[in-house]
Order: C-alpha cells, then sequence, then structure tokens
C-alpha cells in the first residue's frame, strides 16, 4: 500500500512537472507568435497589395491571375520547403456595365435605385426589363401567391436579415436562400425577373452580390436575378405599398464564357516526424468583384500565409506537414476546394487537420470545430493558453467551405470566428475594401490561427487518428 | 440522521428549484433587453445628433451646452421618475486655430507636419516657436540629457504605444505621461517647448490631443506643448538622425478662460424596494474639439442613456434607484464627476453600484471590476447568462473616471469593456466621428450595461451592505 501510494505521488508529481512544463513551453511558443504577428507582420503589407495594386478576384479574371502569381511569388520568399500552383479550371461569369434599375411610379416618374447582378445571373433582354412587382417575404410566399398572382412579374424577395441574432452568419443563413434559389423557384410560377434584398445588417445604399443557382432550369427559362440595396429594399416596398400597380425596371449585362484555367496556391513545410500528415491553413484568393474583396477573403488568405511566415520567423519546425492553400473560386464554384480534396484523395495524402479563414479580418474571438468528443475536449484543455490574447470562443460548428470537401471520419475541421458584428456591411459589396480592415485585428487573427496550429501540430489528434513516425 | 438527509435533499431541491427559476427568468430578461436594444434601439439615433447635429463638446463650449439640453430633453421624453441637472463650474480652454507647425532642414526648405496643441497647453508667442530638437523616449530620458543638452531646444517625445500588448489601454498607459507631465518635466531643463508623439497604434497623419498638466511650473514658465501624428513623428525622427540640427516650428493660439457654468445631466428611475440606493450608469458628455466624440464618449453616453430607455421599454421596475449620469468634463478636469460625488457625501445618498462606458462603442466583450471578493463571486456566478452574447471578459481591474471619486468601501464600480484593438486609431483625434461607429456594437454595448444593471439590481450586493427595505 505504501509503495502504491509512493508510486501515485511520484506518478503525479511527474505528470504534474511535466504538464507543468509544457505549459510554460506552449504559453512562451504562442506569446512569440503574437509579438512577431504585431510588432513584425507582414499580413496586411500583402493584403495591401492584393487590395490595392491587384483589387477584385473574381474567378477567370485577370485580377485573380494576377493574384495567383503574387501570392505564388511572396510564398516563395518565405524559404518554405516547397510552393507550387494546382492547376484547376474554374467558371467565369462577367458582370458587363453599366448596370442600372429605376422605379416607375408613373409616365416619367422615376427613381433611381441602387442594384447589381446576382452572380451567375444571365442579363436582361438588352432593353431591360419593366414589370409590375410583387412583394415576398420568402421563397415559401411563392405557392401562396401563385401563378396567377405571379406570372409576368417581377418577384421581390424582401425577407431581412434578423437583427436580434448576436451570430450574424446565423442571420445571414436565414436569408441566402432568396438569394441562392429566388431566380429557379420564381421561375417556376412565370416570374420575369427577380429582386433580392441585401443581406445587410445595415441600412445604406450598396447591393450586396453573391452566388445564385438555376438548378436545373432549361436555358431559355432563365430569368435575371439582382440585389437591391437595403435603402433601396425599404424604399420599393413602401412605394409599393402605396402604388401596387408601380413598374419595377432593371438592365443587367451578364455573361458566362467557357471555363478557364486557374490555380490554387499552395505552400508547404515539411514536417520533421511526420512528413505525410497533413494539416492545412487557408483562405480563398478568389473574390466578387464590386470591392476589392480585403476581408472576404483577401484577409483569411494573408492570415494563413502569416502562418506559415510565422513558424519560419520563431525557428518552429513543425512535427507534421503544414500547407497554406490559396483556394481559387469559392465565391461562384468552390472548384479550388473540391480540387484540392480529389488530388488529396488521389495521391492518398492523408489530412488531419484544416483551419480556414473566411468570415472577415475583424478581432478574433475563438474557433468553430467540426470535430469528435475527443479532441475538442483536447481543444478545450488548450483555454487557458489563449486566454491573454482574448481568445475565448471554442465552440462546435461549421469551419470553411474550401475546406469541407477534405472532411473524412475522425478529421479535424476549425473555422477562425472573428467578430462577426460589421461583417455584412461589407459582405459582398463594393465598400468591401483595405481601408475596412485594421492592421491589428488582422494580425491577432492570424497569430490566433498559427497557435491552434502550432498546438494541434505539437499534441497531436486525440481521437486515435495515429500520427505514427514512419 | 436520517432527518437530516431529508432536509439536506429538501433544501437542495428547494433551492436548485428556485435557483434554475431565477436562471430561466433572469435569461428572459436578458433577451428581451437585447432584443430591445438591437431591434428597436435608440442609442444609435441619439448619437447621431450629438455627433452630426452637435459635433465636438468641449467643456465649456456652446456645443457643450447644446448637449445638455440635447440629453435632458431626451430623457424627459422617456417617462424616468426624475431628471435634471446638477450644476458644475467647469474650465474652459480653447484651441485657437490655425495651428500648424514644420520641420526646417536648411534656409527655405521646411516640411509642414501635422500637429495640434495638447489640452491646456500655452500659445506658442504670436510668432510661434522656432527651435532645435533633442529627440527622448520618455520623461525619465531628460535628467541623462541634462540642461546642457534640452535648454532653449524642444524637446520630442517619442515613446511609441507597445503594438505587441493586446490591451490597447495598458499600451496607452506606457506612454500617456509623456503627454501629461512632459512639458512641466521638460521646463526644469530650460525647454521652450515640447513635441509628443500621438498616442496612436496606427501610422496615419492625424495628430492625437489629450490633456497634459503644468503641475506648480510658474505661469511665466510654461512651454508649449503639441502633439505630432505618428508619419509625422517618424518623419521627424528619423530627419533629426539624418540632420541633428535641424529646426522645429510650431504656432499654436490657445487661450484660457474663466471658469463658465455648466452642468451634469441626471436622469433616475426611482427604485421600488430601496428608493435611497443608488445604482448609476454614465459616460461623459464633454469630448475633445478635433472630431464629434462620437466614440470618446458619445457612445458612453447614449448607452447609459439606453439602459434606462431599455428598463422602461421592457417593463422592468428596479428595486434599487437607477440614475443614468451624463458627466460634464472628464477631459480636461474631472469638474462633473468630482461634483457628482463630492453632491452624493453631502446628501448622504447611499450608492451601491457604478458603471461607466467610456472605452469606444465597439464590441462589448465584459467588464473589469473595481470590487470586493463576495461581489466578484456573484458576478462571476452570472457569466453563463452573458455568454449567449459572446460577453465573456469579467475581470478585476479600473472602471472609469467619472465613476472614481464615489467610490467607497464596499461599493462596486465597473467599466465596459469593449473590443479595444480600434479604439486609439480614434481616440483624440479628428476621425473620431459617427462614421466610425457600427449601430450593432453600439447597442450591444448598451444592452450588454443593462443586463448587468438588472442583475445588480436583482440580487443586490453580495457584500453584506445591505439593501435594507426601508
Amino acid at each position: 500500500m505504501y509503495k502504491i501510494y509512493v508510486l501515485l505521488i511520484a506518478l503525479f508529481i511527474t505528470s504534474e512537472g511535466f504538464s507543468q512544463t509544457n505549459h510554460e513551453r506552449d504559453s512562451l511558443t504562442i506569446r512569440s507568435i503574437y509579438d512577431m504577428a504585431l510588432l513584425n507582420g507582414k499580413s496586411y503589407d500583402w493584403l495591401d497589395y492584393l487590395s490595392n495594386e491587384i483589387g477584385g478576384r473574381l474567378s477567370g479574371t485577370l485580377n485573380a491571375e494576377k493574384a495567383v502569381k503574387y501570392t505564388q511569388a511572396e510564398l516563395e520568399k518565405l524559404g518554405l520547403d516547397k510552393v507550387w500552383l494546382q492547376p484547376v479550371m474554374v467558371p467565369k461569369w462577367t458582370r458587363g456595365f453599366p448596370e442600372y434599375a429605376y422605379i416607375e411610379t408613373g409616365p416619367g416618374k422615376t427613381f433611381i435605385t441602387d442594384v447589381c447582378a446576382l452572380g451567375g445571373s444571365v442579363a436582361t433582354p438588352d432593353l431591360g426589363i419593366k414589370a409590375g412587382v410583387i412583394e415576398v417575404q420568402g421563397v415559401e410566399d411563392l405557392a401562396k401567391y401563385g401563378k396567377e398572382q405571379i406570372e409576368g412579374k417581377i418577384v421581390f424577395f424582401n425577407r431581412p436579415m434578423q437583427a436580434d441574432l448576436i451570430n450574424t452568419f446565423q442571420a445571414y443563413g436565414g436569408c441566402v436562400d432568396q438569394r441562392y434559389a429566388g431566380a429557379m423557384e420564381a421561375a417556376k410560377y412565370g416570374a420575369v425577373g427577380i429582386i433580392v434584398r441585401s443581406m445587410n445588417l445595415r441600412q445604406d445604399d450598396l447591393p450586396h452580390t453573391g452566388t445564385m443557382s438555376y438548378g436545373d432550369t432549361p436555358v431559355n427559362q432563365r430569368i435575371p436575378a439582382c440585389a437591391i440595396s437595403t435603402n433601396g429594399a425599404d424604399l420599393l416596398s413602401n412605394t409599393l405599398k402605396l402604388l401596387p400597380t408601380l413598374q419595377f425596371y432593371f438592365k443587367q449585362n451578364c455573361k458566362v464564357y467557357p471555363d478557364v484555367q486557374s490555380y490554387n496556391v499552395i505552400g508547404e513545410i515539411t514536417g520533421t516526424t511526420y512528413p505525410d500528415k497533413y494539416m492545412v491553413v487557408g483562405g480563398h484568393l478568389d473574390s466578387w468583384d464590386l470591392g476589392d474583396g480585403s476581408h472576404d477573403d483577401g484577409a483569411g488568405c494573408v492570415q494563413s500565409m502569416e502562418v506559415l511566415r510565422l513558424f519560419k520567423e520563431i525557428n518552429y519546425k513543425p512535427k507534421h506537414s503544414i500547407r497554406v492553400v490559396l483556394f481559387m473560386n469559392e465565391e461562384n464554384g468552390l472548384r479550388g476546394g473540391k480540387k484540392y480534396a480529389e488530388e488529396a484523395r488521389q495521391k492518398k495524402e492523408k489530412h488531419v487537420f484544416a483551419l480556414e479563414s473566411d468570415s472577415g479580418g475583424f478581432s478574433p474571438r475563438g474557433f468553430s470545430f467540426d470535430i469528435d468528443d475527443a479532441n475538442f475536449a483536447q481543444v478545450k484543455s488548450w483555454e487557458s493558453l489563449f486566454k491573454p490574447y482574448l481568445i475565448h470562443y471554442f465552440e462546435k460548428g461549421g469551419s470553411g467551405a474550401d475546406i469541407g470537401p477534405l472532411k473524412e471520419s475522425g478529421m479535424v475541421l476549425a473555422g477562425l470566428r472573428p467578430d462577426s458584428q460589421r461583417y455584412f456591411d461589407y459582405h459582398h459589396a463594393a465598400n468591401d475594401t483595405f481601408d475596412a480592415v485594421n492592421k491589428r485585428e488582422l494580425e491577432l487573427g492570424g497569430a490566433t490561427m498559427a497557435s491552434l496550429v502550432y498546438l494541434f501540430d505539437t499534441y497531436g489528434m486525440a481521437n486515435g487518428i495515429p500520427s505514427v513516425k514512419k
């Protein structure tokens, strides 16, 4: 009995001593990551170039290709073990200019409103479309009004984002079906076009674009779809109440071209112990065309690049192979994310962890995890390490669109979760520009990502996926 | 033994049942507070008026008096039990225009730089001051250089804010002695003026003002003090390294007038159970003169007003008397805060809790508490109620300047702690304007304050201060 007692105490002391040492080492490493990011960060300069020297990076455009070349060149300067481009064919949809709209309340009485084509929409006829408007609060309202009230009209989807939801992404999720599926559903009832209230929690004059789908609607039955600003939506809705017979006019010039060659940009620090076990950090290099794509998702790209740069700068040599992947075509196709996952499976590359930053470059609050219980418990044990940096959000939930296709049983997917309150003020709109990103907030996000990757790399996966030394 | 066991179980069930009910009631009340703030908030409109219709509200100015009248009138619309003005004499310092500066590197070779007078500074002579410059990294450097190197020169305090500190207020605290005491200390060594690097973590062209003191320096030995933008500071520092003999010129036109009459604006909901126990929420109504004072501290004022409005809207009748106090003259005198505390003592008003919002209108993260252990334990027991709103920061620390003078043994003082990363981009500078405040973030701050006040009002003080029914 005495022996067991002594043994237990010895074990306790040893394990406590060990874990104390680990905790101190982890604290110091994480402190050095944040210090490097805040005192000698590179992400803000990279974003400056992507946003101000290149600009919006819609898939298939010259700007998107410039961004591929620029980020490849910058990764090559970091002294990584490998940098390469992964070819992927991407769709090429163009907005065309000018696009415009007005409300007509009588002969010659018109009010210009701010609209933009939804991504993937067809053009209007050359002369535009003019028709009466029926306002609905969502796709589910269409059946209520039926063909008799909808046919020949423009359907106006006006359900706003719910302002009382604290997580603005949840508010977005509660509305975005109008944008994504509104046109294909309204066409079934004979609508000639649709207008969607912008997914924006703020009242302003900026229309917000975003992807939409016609599903299997035959090409000759596809109707044009535009977004209207929140102020415009309120004006239209109020005017409709006063004058249900008003006419709405809009004109857009979208075109779809054949797919074009593009690339995911990939850099790797090869693991010292488990070179064939991969951990990915990434964002998407493409953006919408109205702004510079600084928050969506230039921020996520430069933060992901920064993770690998920080490791090099603090001379941390990861055990696993750490890859930064700048995915192409998240916005209107997800071709890059699918391609990366497809090739990883073909090559039997074992991915154990992936982290995406695609929620804006705002102050980081934590992470959302697509994760099993064992790994989640491990993450929870790291919470105190993040407390000095005010990182407090560690919850189960979604991760990121681009890394989703990588998902395999037992793998951990994570998404950086910055403060979300301002995100939809800028999302997919003309004001998603560099000046809306704060340097410190961006840098804190990159450091927070690097710290999580460091911990997963150091402790491996907790769910029995073997990180076996070869 | 059996009886004790039964008794214990009964107690357990009862207390659990009771606390479960309380938790549910509190959850629902707090949800209703946030819903009201986000769906039907008033703080943003109030701030719009204060910022855009009135503007900067330096103590002693017409704008400050307009703000007193406006907020009094708005509080009167809320149906509070009492609204009144508390007279307080405030200093009147004016900047005077124009103010300007340049670096001279040779005859006729000058570079204009961006400066502003520090609050409380004397004017330069009519023709301005031109002198050589000695750069120091802080007040403590003065003794090192001594009178022989400083006399007749302008001292340039250039210690920057530490970018690796996560709490930017800590970084501010580490620099602000240069601004506050730089002139009085440099004058002792015969300096003819001082330049202070702006307390800004960002590189830009905006000088940031703020209060300074001459201590007991005789009037005829007071030297003018200005702030230079961070870009200007770097230009000056770099140019000094190349040309230590450069001359710096600046001109400012500050004046001090006799004290003028002003007011704290106060509104009260009288408590149902403890009408003579007071809980205060507040911010300061005055601001610096360069911007609109939207973050500092228009935000705190309208959030504090919102706390009382929310209680009225959700029909919550507090047990304690809840006061909103909009303090005058925090920035350059703290006369309002001192006056309120002084009168409270004279009238023997028992204050048990005070909460200030004076850290900007950004996304709220939690509170800092000047608090005893019993009340802190109580606060910690409320943490889960705040989790749905991502409010996670509950730490001991400072509260707010205006409520500081109220401090008495056993009383709880608290400060709202919003995300601090962007705060010093705007603090005391020309860009502290309405457009820099996000509606949702402002509203979340007000709701978070109201929720804390609700909890303290409901549960009372945990430290034995009797909230005795009269």
